[in-house]
């Protein structure tokens, strides 16, 4: 049985949405257990014999800043349900409450694992080759250490070997083209360091890669500091969304454009479902002691429900420990890329 | 009468395609003059009452690292037609070669502007408003400062004033979502800077945008430094390709998707015609004393004239002296700003 806790009070909709996807997911999963963490008034006419109510008088709001959320409503069902990890009750918490609230609590109560300073958030872009590629970090951490990015490339590793059943996914560093000044120090210091890493077979290092490696699925993992992957997804959001809206206008323009709106009503389908956004709905938040997912706040019941299918998937297929392990393989590296950053600082 | 220098031999195609666009752009510019510089026996053929011709017996390759570019090719057409503005004979030169090269040869020949530390490139991307965002740095600086980002800044109004004819063209700040911790130190530091530059009527700031803005045309500029704004324009062009290519799949599947395909023909052409990458070529170095653009490399003779086209009106409209009276009046703030780094360095 694997057991997942969900703030169902999190996101823009609260329970009307992440109440229909938990129904949904239970349906679909049957040896999976819900702890529904929120006000019991809200929650309390869900039935179902594998969902349990756990009661959370407050709620985390999507504008709370990070201090609030943390020091003053220690009661939320967002802090509730990651206790719920903490405490060993559940396997992993999801949850589609504000981003930055949801890494402060889980950092303070899960902590982070040995050889990892920073956790990292980790999400998966559709790219042309029909999969997916996993991009970290997407905002958890700006100004990132060469030491950090290679940390990041080993949790992506551990996290795609468990959702995809592929041991050796490779990785690549994002970085700028070859024609101008290569990188910044920290990403020259990054390569060499994974490369370090690759030639011991701690992780399948590919290179560099740039931009658009992303959607075209070079590689599996994509690592590079929240700063520019979080600017990254959100262009990239943008340009798709700028396309969709001068496709609909163009589509509406007269009856006759109408009409072949209508006629290729199957290929615009198509179109909508390979890039359909809920379909990668659910980021990892790793390198804590305890999983923790989180849905856009956005979220439909359809696609909380792929945030909870991947948090299943991820407990299921041992996500923690095979993070674990493979920092244990990654440790020496690490520690030399740290000690060797001590040694050689002003 | 504009005169400007093109550097013939430059990009994947040559005089094939910079020829053609030169032909067609004299064509449709009865006041401007092109000096044609690249190998005599390859450009001999071309004959124009306002275009003459420059020898120019090397050509730096697409692959050329900087070094070779600068110091072994001395009398490459890149170089040459870079000289033609040094030596006053041209407005503007405009090339298709390598970035790398093209940037560290200006940089060597024209040197910075005064107050300019660093040159920047600046490119218009289209927005869902139907206009284009200018969007510096995209590649030419890594580990910017926070005064660099008021520098361009500067440039960047003075560019956009010069092409668009809006004296205050506003200025957003690339961040990230303010769910997360708001930025790095730089950026924070370069908000301040910003605002500062804007109470004193030196820019017109609008604050902090995201990267989805920069499609929706929420801000005229968008300030980065060339290591995002490399890896945001690469990831959208990465996604917008795989969106076409996936819309071309889906309309070749059968019989009834290709009809669909021919019906949807306007539509698809007003899409590609709006996002249609050629008619953004033409990306300005700008900080430099004197005025060269740069083209894609894979540019074909449509997209190359855009960039001549750009460079010409950059050159009509004064753009090397907007930028100058721009400095002027911004020189205090920057003066402050460097003043202020200086002393609060360790």
């Amino acid at each position: 049985m694997i057991t997942l806790a969900v703030d169902c009070m999190g996101g823009d909709h609260g329970p009307r949405v992440t109440l229909a996807a938990c129904r949904q997911f239970l349906d679909s999963h049957s040896d999976a257990h819900l702890l529904l963490v929120g006000k019991p008034d809200e929650l309390g006419a869900f039935r179902h014999e594998r969902a349990s109510i756990v009661a959370a008088s407050e709620v985390v709001g999507m504008d709370d800043p990070v201090e609030v959320a943390l020091r003053k409503k220690k009661d939320s069902s967002m802090r509730v349900a990651i206790a719920q990890v903490k405490d060993g009750a559940a396997s992993a918490a999801v949850s589609a409450g504000n981003t930055g609230a949801l890494m402060a609590i889980s950092r303070y109560l899960l902590k982070t694992l040995d050889g990892i300073d920073r956790p990292a958030i980790a999400f998966g872009l559709p790219n042309a080759k029909g999969g997916d590629t996993t991009m970290l970090d997407l905002g958890a951490n700006v100004d990132c250490t060469a030491e950090h990015l290679l940390q990041f490339a080993v949790m992506g590793s551990a996290l795609v070997a468990a959702l995809k059943n592929d041991e050796a996914p490779s990785v690549g560093l994002l970085n700028i083209g070859e024609e101008l000044i290569k990188g910044s120090e920290v990403i020259k210091r990054a390569g060499e360091l994974l490369r370090t890493a690759g030639e011991a077979k701690a992780l399948n290092f590919y290179g560099n890669v740039e931009g658009d490696d992303i959607f075209k699925g070079t590689v599996d993992i994509v690592v590079c500091d929240g700063f520019v992957g979080n600017v990254a997804l959100k262009s990239t959001e943008g340009v798709a969304s700028m396309i969709s809206g001068i496709l609909k206008q163009e589509f509406k323009r007269n009856i006759f454009t109408k009409i072949a709106a209508i006629i290729s009503y199957p290929v615009l389908t198509a179109l909508m479902k390979r890039v359909d956004h809920r379909r990668y709905n659910g980021a990892a938040l790793l390198g804590l002691r305890g999983l923790v997912f989180k849905s856009h706040g956005s979220a439909d019941a359809i696609a909380f429900e792929h945030a909870l299918n991947r948090a299943y998937d991820a407990a299921r297929n041992n996500l923690l420990d095979r993070v674990r392990s493979r920092i244990a393989v990654a440790a020496p590296l690490l520690l030399a890329a740290q000690t060797e950053q001590e040694t050689s600082a002003p």
